[in-house]
């Protein structure tokens, strides 16, 4: 498994049309609209202008947690080594799945902030309250890492999604164990907009110690909003931000598209468009007769191609590749809020022409 | 010292005339018309696209090292802690006046990459080579820290700038004790634009180990390019710049940022006006017999107020408290790329009346 | 897995004979001896002595390695994160089995340090060179922590041994890909001295680019001595050392314990004695059809008990439990430098009696 | 100021006395004497034995702190490390004198783990409570590192002791901004021991959060007895010390040794002997109209000779040269637990003959 291989060495080439990753475009045009809009104004800087605050509101809204803390981050990997380093201490690990952004994707990021990454094998990128329950009862040990926090991601980095009674029963194993749960959601829109996802943003509010909704791979120019719903992880967060080099210096930049996002739903809107044209493409390759890897609900699809296929459909299309097998070739491809119908309609054509 | 505590605790009033700092508005209009143009573009991530690439070619050419490596990062803090974590090994420090970003300004980020902060005294945000060699001279000791890297700002923290002479002093005894010089670049651009500094582009890539030059306080909406000259700095870069959560998913921001800045020379004019507006300022208050507390040569201005003045002017005016005295207070005002001529004028107009 | 949870709850029982592990008791009485005749000798401090000078010399020369460093720490974990710490960039992972001490036993010390551990899966302890190949021969990935070093143990965690041909096969990966060997050999005494084993100390020397030879299991109060080969891992060892508080004041207690152990060979003598019973215990378990965890050819014991041979040992004997099964425990005995040969009869009679 | 590089460089001399540190001989015969007689027993490891407990016991008795935590670590550094990185979230800082051991002698040991020492100027190398006032009664940053810590040390690196009122004095700052207080003590015996100290073990444990009894510096071969006092800081404080690689294997030596010093009062006496031999020699330098560099009250002395007096006296005894000056040096000159009389004697004689 390895991301962006492709992408890396591609030449970039106009003709191709990239299904490879959730941020091969810029921003959403009407979030474009208000960054220019607004680009004359002078606002205070890190992140404690007025848009920033409205934006949190918004989500404190949506979310129904009026005492929440939201803080807004660029990235994906910042954002998972800020909160992990704010929550643990020196020799508290965090348990994550083995397929986890933060075990797999991320350079040694949370090792660098001391911490052990305890992962929890899974063939499907989901992981179960008894898995982690199985890690996390054990004896009180000095020589191992202990269990300090629990990390999942919805929908998970193979595009699968956990429903409520699933998080539920997590969060009741961390509880149990005195464990904060965290949930990354660099892709929580698409998981919100699937249909074998029954939770909304107030539920995981109610289910979570702190989570992101994720703005990068759903149509921001970058951005992580941070909702910190646990009192207890609330305390200096915006020192840890500045120290891992996360405070942005015109964080209006991140108010402003969180705030487009979300005062009139267009966040859930744009996030709906990607799932329903992965959900396009899912039936063409099903039709095909075409396998994939991973129950396909979001917007991430792993498919199994001949690579008679790949190479076919690599003329026109990128797809990240993910395993090489002898006769097959699992890549991903992604849809997202800036996937065009005319390009879906292509592809599906090209599928049915295999 | 301390930076922003206004900012962070004024109410947004837009009757006010912000010059706390230099990252009050958003981004310089012809790189935003870019950003517009290339919006719906796709591009591979993490800056591998043709927009990073002809940027990087472009500064190198600027630069006349055309083995160098260019990067692009998003913050100054995150720059300033990637490029030290990469070079030292664990028990070396960085040397640094005391005034410097590193030492002041971020939170502990480079103790948190587990290194020491050396400091050398400096009251006005420079040091010199001399005051370097004490420190760096000293008989091998395992209980010490070992000097690994020399720090240091162009413009500085103060708005002071170094000559070419003061930076190949600093170099001289950098090469005699096998250390790199690192110059912080967040306000390069006011400093290559000062009339008090004789030193270009090409006269940094060939003093310097490595540098930076910031955009963010230069007009971007944000981002910084790393120059990396010294070839042993080179390797493995980029892994430490995704660790350390700074490799940009939409990458091509960057590219496409710093391309407009370079390819026709707008850096260099955006900071040029920062600075002409300063140095309008700078006449007036030395007119009307106001001190400054440090040399005032690039777009920061350091005025000690009588409190009466200070109060009178933050009427209409922001500055950033810096030192509370009984009777005077210091405070910075910087002007940048987007400082009005009107609002310039004005402010010199309150001046003559005060 | 666990270790030590039963001596860490058990009573001090004097009536009981420990098998627990190879540190129950204090330090070889001729080592004790010098230890009293050098007491009130004066001394300069931290290893800069000439006792820790004539064990370093002593030490190279039974290496054969006349270039190498010698440096004597206290402990196991110490001397692991040290070595590592000093090798690794910080995106630089270190690759070993998922048995190895570093990976299991010490509360995530090398992740303090920054960096991952990756691990090989293994049953055994050991782990081939072509598993490694496997994970370090993989395409450039900015994206994963990047190998930096190979770790394995000498004897292994379940007391096993890697023949001279495993080993070299393993440190030709090393070398194909660029990484160093490091081999942990806080139980080197029992590999040298175990019939399985065709590796001397000059033999590690020739193949590994760093390793240690263990006193703390082998007879000393306490005390590793790191032995690096590689050049290019030596220098400013002593500033890491003194860094993550391994540089004993009083050094000279690790200098006067190695020339001890190894003037006239006791070190190898003593480590052979805790063989020779552990063969002695394992033929009596073997005759009795009880059955052996892993192969036993060093001086730990992983023993298959049914629960009711456990409990009727544990009146007089103290193991640690390993893995609790339904109907069985595997438990680890250690034999070591000062097991008594009648402690051996007299267990090895109630193995029979069981 | 630089420890040791006398040391370090100077060939092993039989014929020199040395007063170059307090840690030149091995242990107190008492001790040694315990340590043979217990040598074989066999105990459980990691500090879980008996004689741990029994000394922690008499411990807390001695502090009149029932509920204390008492936990021993081998070396001063280590020790400060693990109590400072088990303390501290990331972004805060620990405070300490500018001519503390944290700050000056541990190669950036505090860093590692990931924390700023925020030094205060110190000429004697004691703080005040008022100084402490200034650092940390400050507006909220989040640019700066938070303070989080106190440290001081008792006795000082320069000798010198805070008396009762001082040390309430900058207990109450402590509570009032919500820091905890921590005193290394790795010379506290001979802090007690002096004079001009009217603090006892038990005001100490009244006044601290945590700090520490030093055993190296005052006749033992190694160790350090920490005292938690603040029930905050107890939780999980063994698993940063394993973290840390301070988790002695064979940790019954330091409870045999901390038995011995305290059940009879050992400690006390030999730190009372080191202090009078100081005083003796004191008196002979004053007397003969030397300057001392600090006020010297326990066992260090820092002593200003001229070139031709250290040269003088350097052929017979050593002392650790701290400043070299034009027509002087400053050497510091250590007595301990095992000064001998005769050779305070002699180095009288040898004074008076200048």
């Amino acid at each position: 498994m390895f991301e962006n291989i492709k992408a890396v060495t591609a030449k970039e080439s106009y003709h191709l049309i990239r299904f490879e990753n959730d941020y091969t475009r810029g921003v959403h045009p009407k979030i474009l609209d208000r960054l220019v809009e607004t680009n004359a104004e002078q606002t205070s800087g890190y992140g404690t202008d007025s848009y920033c605050a409205s934006a949190a509101a918004i989500i404190k809204n949506l979310c129904e947690a009026p005492h929440a803390d939201v803080h807004f981050l660029v990235g994906g990997t910042q954002t998972n080594l800020t909160i992990i380093a704010s929550i643990l201490r020196p020799h508290e690990a965090v348990i994550a799945p083995s397929t986890g952004h933060i075990a797999t994707s991320e350079t040694g990021a949370i090792e660098a902030t001391g911490h052990k990454v305890v992962t929890i094998p899974t063939e499907t990128g989901k992981i179960t309250a008894e898995q982690i329950r199985a890690v996390v009862d054990v004896p009180e040990n000095v020589h191992a890492a202990k269990p300090g926090l629990i990390f999942i991601s919805q929908s998970t980095e193979f595009g699968g999604v956990y429903t409520k009674e699933e998080l539920v029963a997590i969060k009741a194993v961390a509880t149990e164990f005195e464990l904060p749960l965290f949930v990354d959601g660099a892709r929580l829109g698409y998981a919100l907009a699937s249909e074998a996802c029954d939770v909304t943003l107030s539920g995981m509010a109610q289910i979570c110690d702190v989570f992101y909704i994720g703005g990068t791979k759903v149509g921001a120019l970058f951005g992580e909003a941070v909702v910190i719903v646990n009192e207890q992880l609330k305390r200096d967060f915006r020192y840890i931000m500045k120290q891992r080099g996360g405070l942005l210096a015109k964080g209006r930049l991140l108010g402003v598209q969180f705030e487009a996002f979300f005062k009139d739903g267009l966040y859930f809107e744009v996030a709906a468009h990607g799932v329903s044209m992965a959900m396009q493409i899912k039936k063409a390759l099903v039709d095909a007769g075409i396998s994939l890897a991973y129950p396909a609900v979001t917007n991430q699809l792993f498919i199994e191609f001949t690579h008679d296929q790949f190479e076919k459909l690599s003329e026109k299309y990128v797809f990240a590749p993910w395993v090489k097998g002898e006769k097959t070739i699992i890549v991903r491809l992604c849809t997202d809020w800036s996937t065009r119908e005319c390009d879906v309609q292509q592809l599906i054509e090209a599928i049915k022409a295999l």
